[in-house]
């Protein structure tokens, strides 16, 4: 570690060889070299580094474990990483309060594992393995929010360091609360542009006794599509409800050597309290599938069988990154009325043609949530763009959402308004009102 | 219809005889004459009555059914009332999206009926008929509020007018987002202080294929909270989850001519897609209340037994009013984390034995959630705010909330800054930016 200037009272690197490596994130997507990196372990470093900040009027990117796809983490000046991994301790698991209070820098699969120990789970899963603070941060969500909610569902309380140096606990861990406005919520998927979260206490669980997933390959992306919609309206035990198209499959079986059927398919996890009750699931899927022409069905029961089975999905990026070496990647992430989807799906399908771009459609088509995997090199950069521009119009258009996960960051500002309005004004005001000096994230979804 | 000032452009009532009906809410609760009451139609009219209160700096108070029952109506001075229950269009039910898009004054179960053509339900439900603005408002929830969360849960989207005249529409129809600041969930609870809200849209659920819904007495009251807490444990598909101590359970005999047994029970509902389903439900359930004790089970399936049932509970609060006539009440709303719901239940009885109350305790157990029902005249009125004081008291020293789902209103303002600290002055920070002619509902929740 060294210092090139007169930074934080924590440990801070500002080697160019190191910073570099902050230059651009996961997506390629580049932003100008952070001044440093200061390392903190827990609040009392936050405390320091946010006083530093406001007296040297040095800017800060709060970071975790830095898989935002936003560009939430680059720098547009001199601003000062704020990595908080290292604040990584579990700090209590209460089985008998269905909670865990953590540290940010605590990962969503160690917390699993901890919390498995007693029985439960954290829900939340954006396949990444994101900190929690980052999760919060950005109010991710993913496969099983057709069921549990995403993080500001399950986030019960925070606390956090705000631009005055102010320490607030926002929420307690109760499972419900109507005393005074919502702040946490209006922390959560902030991006670290309102406070820095320093501890979130989060709701876990009980992991069901039975669990089922099931892999339903269909003849058109339409007929797989219609089906997930129908599932959503029968009121069935389904904990996760993902779709992933024929060059995703194809995708998955060259990366893991799987020989699925490459289809059109949906991912299913159904969750019930005995075999019963998960049978009788299976058999109302059976029967909706066969309606829409399912081609194959394949149940996985044993706890290996599944966790295969979503390794596969979960892989599926880094599949797609196998496939196209060479490539950036581009992740759309709009989300759109139920009633949307296939139209989503079918316009993002018919855009990558029509542009020729060799595109992939996945998500969480339970929650309507699309996301189009583009590769795309510096030559072809403005296509893969104009596709994303007009999948994200086509989404605003019918009433959806730019982003349904991953969050604004800096590659969906241009949106804000188009979805928001004069709601927009209001954002800015709060973000003014909390954060006079933009110290905080400064640029990252708004333009303040 | 009178006006006998130069009021809003719109129906205004001043006539004495009708201001001296908002004079006291339903707890008996005084506030003093307000100045009007407007009655609005839509949008226009609030914005109409918005530009009036702010060119004659006159304050207002939204109002739907008016069912607070924390003083969130009452005048403290000579605000104008701003009635929107004549705002009661259902604009559109889409049950391929899932939403319903209504006015405020539209009340839950009128809502529930038009959702009901389409096999679609509204599920918050807490007892009173309430209008789905002033639900809003309060961030109501209830008693299905363990399965499907409260009303910040289900309503994906808002219109509302601002104290500037600015009117926002704040949220999406999607099942997620993470686009931009949380407004929608700010205003959500914010008790009219923050903006009118003029349109909601709420998600609509599946109505489940298969209900039962199961009654089982207990010996004592911590057998029958033991064996609520269990069940949370296992995931089983429980949407209702009630606990009414004996006190409750021979009021409602006494109403509804019901012969239950006078002893602690609890109310459950099972949701299951199928009847496999809902039979391994109760056989789990019927284990687990054994093992506490349980001296009656009875399982109603049929939807004629099933909403007898239910209306018996949600009469509940009349039941208790008709015991102990010429008695005002007061209801505590308390949450608690999970291991403490045994504790408040149990604290509240004895300190209503020891303060000499004919209390009774019902309430959310699958939530936390406790009602305490205290029937007072005017010569024990201290004592009956000293026991709610107590239990409020409790209830924050555990780590709970001073209010699960009524909110903070009048009654639990000066609670606020033992729950939330700091947070405060954030609050009122935001109140201040968002009105500052303090012409919303001034003095709600917090003292500005």
């Amino acid at each position: 570690m060294t210092t090139s200037f007169d930074g934080p009272p924590i440990p801070i690197d500002t080697r160019a060889a190191v910073l570099d490596q902050f230059v651009a994130d996961e997506t390629g997507r580049r932003g100008s070299r952070p001044r440093g990196v200061a390392y903190a372990t827990g609040l009392d470093d936050v405390l320091a580094v946010m006083a530093w900040a406001r007296d040297s009027r040095t800017p800060l990117i709060p970071r975790g474990a830095g898989t935002s796809l936003e560009g939430h983490l680059l720098a547009r000046g001199d601003e000062l990483i704020l990595d908080l991994a290292q604040a990584d301790s579990i700090l209590d698991i209460s089985p008998a309060d269905f909670t865990a209070t953590v540290q940010p820098g605590v990962t969503r699969t160690r917390l699993n594992t901890a919390a498995g120990e007693f029985g439960l789970q954290f829900t939340v899963d954006p396949g990444a393995d994101a900190t929690l603070g980052g999760m919060a941060a950005t109010n991710a969500s993913g496969t099983t929010s057709v069921r549990y909610g995403g993080m500001r569902a399950n986030v019960v309380a925070l606390q956090a360091v705000f631009a005055d140096g102010r320490v607030m606990r926002l929420g307690r861990a109760v499972r419900k609360s109507a005393s005074g406005y919502d702040l946490k919520s209006l922390l959560i998927g902030s991006a670290g542009t309102l406070a820095i979260i320093t501890e979130l206490t989060v709701r876990l669980h009980p992991i069901p006794e039975c669990l089922a997933s099931v892999r339903i390959s269909f003849p058109t992306v339409a007929a797989a599509v219609d089906a997930a919609v129908e599932m959503l309206g029968l009121a069935l035990p389904v904990s996760r409800l993902e779709f992933v198209d024929t060059a995703s499959v194809a995708a998955i079986n060259d990366l893991r050597g799987t020989r699925y059927a490459e289809a059109p398919a949906l991912f299913i996890d159904l969750e019930t309290g005995s075999a019963a009750a998960a049978n009788a699931g299976e058999r109302e899927i059976d029967r909706i599938v066969r309606a829409h022409g399912a081609t194959a069905i394949t149940v996985a029961r044993t706890h290996t069988e599944r966790h295969a089975l979503w390794e596969d999905r979960h892989r599926l990026f880094f599949a797609l990154k196998a496939r196209s070496p060479g490539h950036r990647f581009l992740v759309t992430d709009t989300a759109v009325p139920c009633s949307r989807i296939a139209d989503a799906v079918g316009t993002a399908t018919r855009l990558g043609d029509e542009l020729g771009l060799d595109i992939s459609v996945a998500g969480h088509i339970g929650d309507g949530n699309v996301h189009v995997v583009v590769p795309y090199t510096d030559a072809n950069l403005p296509v893969a763009l104009q596709f994303s521009d007009a999948v994200v119009r086509h989404a605003l258009a019918v009433g959806g959402t730019a982003s349904g996960e991953h969050g604004i960051g800096l590659a969906k500002k241009k949106y804000l308004r188009d979805e928001h309005g004069a709601a927009v004004d209001v954002m800015a005001g709060l973000k003014h009102a909390l954060d006079p000096h933009g110290l905080l994230n400064p640029g990252k979804i708004l333009d303040v």
